[in-house]
């Protein structure tokens, strides 16, 4: 492999990490504070549970998010974020900055796509 | 389509945009200073012309990049960032300064993964 292909399968990696449907705004909740399964759940409308759950141990297993089981009665069970996963925060805030200016919003009319004006 | 759905919605056409086989490599030439056809195609190893010329009309299209033909015998076309692909740089460079710590290396055992330091 050359370096332009070692860059760009590290970047397509991270870019499959971060694309996956729902793993946004999974990740968004846990590093807005929401910690447990119903927290995060609540803050992700439209994910259904065989999802969430999948997507959280996906994320789990790419050493984004750890599980953490905390020793109470009954059992609670926490995400939190790893050192590789607090570091993707500047990553999706940056895609999300350039969205937030660049890509017209779908909705309601009223809502104009603003920053166009570039 | 609630705040997180609409927020969702843009990232994820972001995310489509940037993350397209070859568009990294296509927008990082681009930015560093190759605008002709056949620079572009030599900063990207492997691609060929119909995905080329495919992405680059894509590119067009969503209004990252302009194509500009110059009054020349022949005719030189070059491709030039617009604003809207020029403020792409800090979320591409994100995502990339993220994979490079994070995502280790596919190639030869002496390219070690490095950065897992946390």
């Amino acid at each position: 492999m050359n370096d332009v292909q070692r860059v760009c399968s590290r970047f397509h990696a991270a870019i499959e990490l971060i694309g996956a449907r729902w793993t946004g705004a999974i990740l968004r909740a846990v590093f807005t504070g929401r910690h447990r399964y119903a927290q995060i759940k609540a803050a992700v409308p439209g994910v259904s549970d065989t999802m969430l759950a999948q997507r959280l141990r996906t994320l789990e297993d790419e050493g984004v998010l750890e599980r953490r089981v905390l020793p109470s009665t009954p059992v609670q069970v926490e995400y939190h974020l790893t050192p590789k996963g607090r570091d993707l925060d500047e990553a999706m805030e940056a895609v999300r900055a350039w969205a937030d200016k660049w890509i017209p919003a779908k909705g309601p009319p009223d809502e104009s796509a603003a920053g166009h004006g570039g």
